[in-house]
């Protein structure tokens, strides 16, 4: 006999498949569903289905969009001659959390890493290379700040500068608020590196 | 504008209602959906739907069941003459793993808790006494060792002892494998309590 009742034990399968849920969360959340109200779990339905319906890549930067262009993209007040590069959609919330950044976004869509086959080919790198027009001036690189995501940059660093236009790399230092006792020393070796004056 | 597209947003939102989901697991998981494949989409939502339509409560012990009569009521090597008593489905399952008991079950769908507004009538107590024919010889109660399941036990032990049928209730004590320097002073006063000879 197993663990749980047939309709369960696939409700709990289908929650294991997601990104970081164990089995204990996966029971759980099968649980909060057998528990939820008829319409609630009609709504959740809708909601993953609407998320893979409705849902397509920005025909200008690659992030998630709910139109053709997405809402960075077709915004007339952002700053197109920059172009800020980034491994996927939650990069960009996470610095439009900031309220620092005025300028547009690329999308990869992930990282160079041959060790799982994805290869620059497998990016958004050649809608990116087209977007380097004459308009463009800089494109800073915020790939992640690990061997991926810098053997990502060096490639797209290398590819692009031949084009003419400036390339940066977000500031490597130690994060605002952390305590340098617990700051690895590669970090703060690059924070020293990258020391500025007062 | 809203951190991420409606659709997305919309999706998160409906994690976040799950049982200890907080808004950055709801917004990885809500990714998580958007990467898998269309198919893999699909199959969640109908296990979803499965979820709330082919699961009912077992006709004699309330629990979750995908039939009139759950699998361990309609098994004919349980020994009918014992009911263990539980909070819910996690509780039968947690004990089935124990390897220990043969007997049947009876699923309280939580605990009496005035706090909360849950008082006996909503819960299947009178369920519970209906099944107590002269059949029953003992009646284990297993609610959760806390304040509310104690409570429960206590409600429970005081309405069916004058049936006349034994109420017994699990053994407090040190869990087996734990160290007796983590084990807190109430747990050890219980276990002291209900030592046994060798």
């Amino acid at each position: 006999m197993p663990e749980y009742i047939l309709p369960v034990t696939r409700l709990i399968e289908c929650f294991r498949r997601l990104p970081g849920v164990g089995s204990k969360s996966a029971a759980r959340m099968a649980f909060g569903v057998l528990e939820m109200p008829e319409e609630e779990a009609e709504e959740f339905c809708r909601a993953i289905r609407s998320a893979k319906h409705d849902v397509r890549r920005c025909s200008v930067c690659c992030d998630l969009s709910d139109s053709e262009k997405c809402g960075i993209c077709s915004d007339p007040g952002r700053d197109g001659s920059v172009i800020c590069v980034v491994e996927d959609s939650r990069a960009v919330t996470a610095l439009e959390r900031a309220h620092e950044y005025n300028g547009t976004y690329h999308v990869l869509g992930g990282v160079i890493s041959p060790m799982n086959g994805i290869t620059p080919d497998r990016l958004n790198v050649k809608e990116l290379v087209a977007r380097l027009n004459g308009d463009v001036k800089e494109v800073i690189i915020a790939t992640n700040p690990n061997i991926e995501g810098e053997t990502t940059a060096v490639y797209l660093s290398k590819l692009i500068r031949p084009l003419g236009v400036k390339v940066t790399r977000l500031a490597y230092g130690v994060p605002v608020g952390a305590d340098l006792e617990f700051a690895d020393s590669e970090t703060l070796a690059r924070a020293l590196e990258g020391r500025r004056e007062f």
